[in-house]
């Protein structure tokens, strides 16, 4: 899958696309570190209503759909502004309309957001709470929505980041799709390194933002709409600034965006899919999380430090481990002695057991999971924390 | 006003600060031509649940507060994602409760909007529209209020960009106020340039955003909303992401956003800080863009072009100017022989007359105004227009 010049690339990192910094290396679920190039494309001011950046503005919107493969062709991409949830609002927002009825597929804290988001909007959703750590089932899924054919559409998160879950969404697809429902995913923090091919995997929307897997800085996000479903949509929208089918009617009149864009965020965003592309695109870029993955986890396995999950759900996003187990360990003190020595340690979010997270994405390779892991041993050193 | 070492430099711009420019100045409405320091300040990633960037949120919140003055300590800063219609919204949907009413003052697209918005979230307003370019008085204001006791709310857009008028914001509070109604301005285009004291000006929240006065880049807004009203608006916002009163009780708790911030546009937005107070924060500031607005006025009146408000409304933001009125003249391809020429202008949005703009904020100079004059000269020469 990985031509071996590359696979060679994967054991470390190019320093000279690291040349100006001097700061942590983020090992969170984004915003993460970004290549030299990407930042440095924000060096320039654009205007929003010249020629020059409509044409950035279309040139993303046409590579970001292209991360689709050829089934892409039916879907429109809609850039929006804001954090990833403000697209994931705008989605439910856009596509549920006021007499639908959602499925939430909630197993973590981006599920929970997503419930809560659809009772402020006064579209409140039915919930599979599968707590902490648990994926959705096909199964469960479809008993679901055979007990209740009001359900119009099912929201899953793809992978989870609370826990680093991947969430089963093609086998949930097509039960979905059997059922005649309508599938919007949630593929924020894996976008452009786990495959969402639309000929596999029936879905109406997608959502994801700059700043994870495509690397780019935070400050909009975009949804790949059914076109179809796109033109469907008009009037549903229970905000103006998040409305998805007033802005892509807008952009496809002007080539413009309704409101002031981030510009310099997009120029970034631009400056990411170049290094993206040449990187090898999902196939390569999935390659180098995994390899981050497989580093993280080995070396933490070496200093006695287990993941929270069962391999077979890990996904190669962010990693939840198990604290040690010493009264000594204090997660903000072994996070301020793991950034001093150069990582940005993620805090945990369950509520079960005492975890902390690392990322595996951002410009990160495997040579610097190993070097985390070995800043991880000496904090906990430093810390008076035994490991086993 | 101005000291005389500043009056100065008021006459040329100091070139070193655009070193690395070979762009167009922008002189657009913003995203407007910014400092180096800024776009460089963007060359670093920050992790946004660090405390490092829990620092930047809370610094840049006291020092827009600030610009308030001392009367500024009943309010509290609320940084929103997006562009300023986001925050906007945000304002509206959090402050205005689904049974208020407001009444929204419309000269433009910019109160259009608010008109619009304020009915997508299905809290439709009485609206008095003044058409293009006239500005609500404050004794039509008064009769509205007297006339409707439901009416909770009245929405003022400071200047209103679409003709560049200035509209009389303290009269109008004083009327608002003697009512006994509650006061929301939109000041995006003037925030930071000029005075929007509320010792003089009694309002409940004020929205501006990172890249107009303040020349910051595009991003984010925020409101600055008293906190007794901030308080008690818990439950009203239409949407989640737009939620200015849950976005304020998260960081109030944690120092943190509650979703993803735009880390890289925010820490721009303190390097603007820090050139805004360097050259004297608001007076210098609104001095410099007064500055250019006479020179280009006058200048433009050299080559025969007149601005299409009276004086006593024009605001130092934006000004309207007539075409010529030649048929030779075409508004793109003069857009294009300006920029060739090293100016990008704004396009009209006026319907009853042939217009376009020419913006007077960001890094740009008396000096610099001359300059594009000059090249509308230029240009329109090259066009064959002839200019009286």
């Amino acid at each position: 899958m990985v031509p071996a010049a590359r696979a060679a690339a994967l054991t470390e990192p190019p320093i000279p696309k690291r040349a100006l910094m001097r700061d942590p290396l983020l090992l969170t679920p984004g915003p993460a570190t970004t290549d030299i190039a990407v930042k440095a494309a924000m060096l320039r001011d654009w205007g929003s209503w010249d020629d020059d950046f409509r044409a950035v503005t279309a040139e993303i919107r046409r590579r970001l759909r292209a991360i689709l493969g050829p089934a892409g062709t039916d879907y429109e991409c809609v850039p929006m502004q804001g954090s990833g949830s403000f697209v994931v609002e705008a989605m439910l927002g856009t596509l549920v309309p006021p007499d639908g009825k959602a499925l939430v597929l909630m197993n973590g804290a981006y599920g929970k957001r997503i419930t809560r988001t659809l009772q402020v909007m006064g579209r409140p959703p039915v919930v599979l709470d599968k707590g902490d750590y648990l994926p959705p089932t096909p199964a469960e899924v479809d008993t679901l929505l055979a007990a209740d054919p009001a359900i119009t559409h099912v929201v899953v998160v793809h992978c989870e980041t609370s826990s680093g879950i991947l969430n089963p969404v093609e086998a949930i697809a097509r039960v979905v799709a059997g059922h005649g429902r309508r599938l919007l995913i949630d593929a924020m923090s894996s976008f452009g390194a786990l495959d969402l091919d639309p000929a596999r995997i029936p879905f109406d929307a997608v959502v994801a933002s700059a700043n994870k897997c495509l690397e780019g800085v935070p400050g909009f996000g975009w949804a790949l709409v059914r076109r179809d479903v796109l033109e469907a949509a008009a009037g549903n929208a229970h905000s103006l600034s998040l409305d998805l089918a007033d802005q892509w009617r807008h952009m496809e009149a002007t080539g413009q965006w309704r409101f002031t864009p981030p510009t310099h965020v997009v120029v970034a965003l631009r400056a990411a899919l170049d290094a993206y592309e040449a990187e090898g695109g999902l196939p390569a870029r999935g390659a180098r999380y995994e390899a981050n993955r497989a580093a993280l986890v080995e070396a933490m396995a070496g200093i006695g430090i287990r993941p929270f999950l069962e391999p077979d759900v890990m996904s190669p996003i962010i990693v939840t481990f198990r604290c040690p187990d010493d009264p000594a360990f204090d997660f903000p003190a072994f996070y301020e002695a793991v950034k001093r020595r150069g990582f940005v340690l993620y805090p945990g979010k369950l509520t079960e057991a005492e975890t902390f997270r690392v990322g595996c994405i951002g410009q990160v390779w495997p040579a610097d999971m190993r070097a985390a892991v070995a800043a991880v041993a000496e904090a906990c050193a430093e810390m008076g924390v035994s490991l086993p």
